[in-house]
């Protein structure tokens, strides 16, 4: 139905994929509020922000890819990119990457906005780690 | 996985769950920027307005189960937690959502955000209609 819209022939043309980092950004909110919602036994929305996902990818071997100049912003739009690649492509679930988030989600309703904002960036690393196989080759080696 | 969030005995608490409506708002704006997106061929991602919501709900039965006061934001709100509700509860897939929007979106790139809206909100309408049977029960008759 989409393929049209995640057809990417390496992966550094992903990880510049500004629209299909808009898409991302929904996907990546809903499964963070979903997952949030169940470890607080409430359910919210919550909306990602660029400075936790950009410390989630940085931490990763993907980041090495970014070419040019690279801001919170540009890196936050690359992890998004990505989740929205691996779910079009039918590599992940929606309800697997909530399942994924829910154990490593050690936050309650007491917990500082900056102490969730470093869980959230812990939990979202290890999920592009566990998912880093199936993305498309670098087109650099 | 989810199922405490979702449990509603009548159709009014349900169209009433401002935390539903949040996840809601999520969903909705995925589904509407990935039919968006493939009806214009081009990913981007989509804030549906409240005001396209309302007007869709408002065109529908369901209104009338709406309780007290209620303005253009409760009225979206309404309809992003029943979406939440249908698609939690597995009545839907996201993938049944966006496949009945694509060929009730007649845009194109040329089309005004005013026109957009009227087209969308009849979408969201159809798509209302179509699943009001799956909802709960109104507490009231």
């Amino acid at each position: 139905m989409w393929t049209p819209l995640i057809e990417h022939e390496d992966l550094e043309s992903l990880l510049n994929d500004k629209g299909l980092a808009q898409i991302g950004d929904n996907l990546v909110n809903l499964c963070y509020s979903i997952a949030k919602s169940i470890v607080l036994h409430e359910a919210m929305g919550v909306k990602v922000r660029d400075s936790v996902l950009a410390r989630a990818i940085r931490s990763t071997k993907v980041y090495d890819y970014m070419t040019g100049r690279c801001d919170v912003g540009c890196a936050g739009d690359a992890y998004e990119a990505i989740m929205a690649w691996l779910w079009m492509k039918e590599k992940v679930t929606i309800e697997s990457l909530i399942q994924h988030l829910i154990p490593l989600l050690e936050i309650d309703s007491t917990t500082s906005r900056k102490r969730e904002g470093e869980v959230a960036a812990a939990a979202f690393q290890s999920l592009l780690e566990t998912h880093m196989k199936k993305l498309p080759h670098p087109r650099t080696s």
